[in-house]
């Protein structure tokens, strides 16, 4: 009878979400959703058969007006509130606002570290990905692009070119990585397709939340590093820091100037002379900090393993250290004096 | 001087969430998201010319193995738990999750309204939609339909056929409507494309999320309503009660004996004789209530305008009167025992 007793509480833990008995309770003094942004398009185009799986098809009329190209924003804001300004967090490509709401190894992620230690958290998704939703084919014009399972997993340095295998069980990652690669499905299930056409539009939403939330600190990643920098010259006295997880800035001498208050902190993780992708972003950011310097401008590159954290690949906000990163982050935040003290 | 800082008081009001000045706090034991289901599948096809936008192309290959046709949950969990189980909330066709975030006035969705009620609260994007990602085109087949401005107006019965136009000014909606009207286009906002190929794949992954979380109750709106049936017969000792919103059960004799111990409440809102769609759907469900009767089962038909709440359209969960309507759906979820008394 003991044992009965026993395999039902197993079974109930396990339908649980990770780690739902042993947190601290969060207060929120509000959450919710907005979209934001968006154009009126005309699509004019002849009537198409679009199957309906059974042989049969159904006839569609694409033409219209169609309001495309606006973006999701999700908020949580804590009651004990501590950083100056909204923190908006934005994703990389082929990705959506779930990179920083959960780990591949179900514990939480930044959304949740960085609403706990009192930050206004706005998580979005950008034009084309997620709750977004995308254009007819008309407006996008390109096609999506779909990510194989082993993409991340190479691509991203959980492992070495070569490394990855369709069988969980000969994947090798790199020597003494955070990435929780048992969970590495997870990872994939977050991915999304990605247009390579959008990339004005989805920076055209960007500054119309950040003319909705702003002032803010943006936390970005990869592919938003770009979109961060563009925004940053688009709304120089919106934005108040950026932090950038391995994001490409693309700043140059003719831009450095307009920018030169914003302090910005680029984080970068282990393995990066492994890929030619990253070294060579990493050192048009090196490149980028010394032309901020010369104008007067803050921009910090930390390399984590030169700080003895070692390990992390492109995910770090999801690894198993990723609260030894936000807590880096955190302290950068407090040095910059974004962070309200004595409370 | 006076003047000068109730200008930046309203500049900052308008930048924060509509409410958020006003609202109890809430405090949650735990939230988070995790993607479920999926499967693996290998996918071949010749090497393709993708758009960059710029008249350049980029070679893509489609071929390999992609993880496909998992979905997408984020979950609340109140401090004050009264609900008896999880409240699975799935949303309807060309839409996500948000159905039940947000109002297209900026209020408060029905996700904050029973989390505070105490529920457990699990929010979804299936299969195709928002943060689950879509699929190959040769996977899925079919191909994505997309929605012009103006139909839900017409087709959810905000206004009539024919009182749709592109002009907001002149719109015109049923008398007495409940619809936020000036917030038409937040709605617009929230859709989605969908694919006319993919309820199996939905209804697979739904089942993974009901493996994972359940017993629970289940809040469906319109396509939900069929995925909802099917889900409850393929785990019927899962599935402790269905709400329904405006959505066609599709049950019929063969097997209603299976699913009599289910309570479910289908809630029709305003000028359903005026849709020859919902007034079919309607009937359907009229039909499958007797039909479960006369087997001993329990599908209770709410027409709203009948108990004098009048106005609504097929989107009553983000209507004026949504508090309201969350009020009937908790009092019915408390009547079918399901709701912890005395806290």
């Amino acid at each position: 009878m003991r044992g009965f007793f026993w395999s039902l509480a197993v079974a109930a833990l396990a339908a649980c979400p990770v780690a739902a008995q042993t947190r601290e309770p969060l207060a929120l003094r509000d959450f919710g959703s907005f979209h934001v942004g968006g154009r009126l398009a005309d699509v004019s185009g002849p009537v198409r058969k679009v199957p309906l799986g059974d042989g049969k098809t159904q006839e569609v009329d694409p033409n219209g007006v169609f309001l495309v190209e606006d973006m999701y924003v999700q908020y949580f804001l804590p009651q004990n509130r501590r950083g100056k300004f909204p923190m908006l967090m934005w994703h990389g490509g082929g990705l959506t606002g779930v990179t920083y709401e959960t780990t591949p190894d179900g514990r939480p992620g930044w959304l949740d570290m960085f609403a706990r230690k009192g930050w206004d958290v706005y998580v979005s998704d950008a034009v084309e990905r997620g709750r977004a939703g995308f254009a007819p084919p008309e407006v996008f014009k390109g096609e999506p692009v779909f990510a194989p399972l082993g993409f991340a997993w190479e691509q991203y340095r959980i492992g070495a070119p070569g490394s990855f295998n369709n069988a969980p069980e000969k994947r090798v990652a790199y020597p003494g990585g955070q990435f929780p690669v048992a969970g590495y499905d997870n990872l994939v299930r977050q991915m999304v397709p990605r247009w390579l056409t959008t990339d004005d539009a989805i920076l055209t939403a960007y500054i119309a939340e950040v003319d909705r939330v702003c002032p803010c600190v943006l936390l970005v990643h990869s592919q938003s590093g770009t979109i961060a920098y563009r925004a940053a010259l688009a709304r120089p006295d919106k934005i108040k820091a950026i932090v950038d997880i391995e994001g490409t800035l693309r700043g140059d001498e003719k831009t450095a100037a307009a920018v030169k208050h914003i302090p910005i902190l680029a984080l970068y993780g282990d393995n990066i002379d492994k890929s030619e992708f990253f070294s060579t972003q990493h050192v048009a950011n090196v490149k980028m900090a010394a032309i901020a310097k010369s104008v007067g401008g803050d921009v910090e590159i930390v390399n984590l393993p030169e700080r003895g954290v070692k390990g992390n690949s492109h995910f770090m906000m999801m690894e198993r250290n990723n609260a030894e990163i936000a807590d880096i982050v955190e302290k950068w935040l407090e040095d910059k004096s974004l962070v309200e003290t004595g409370k």
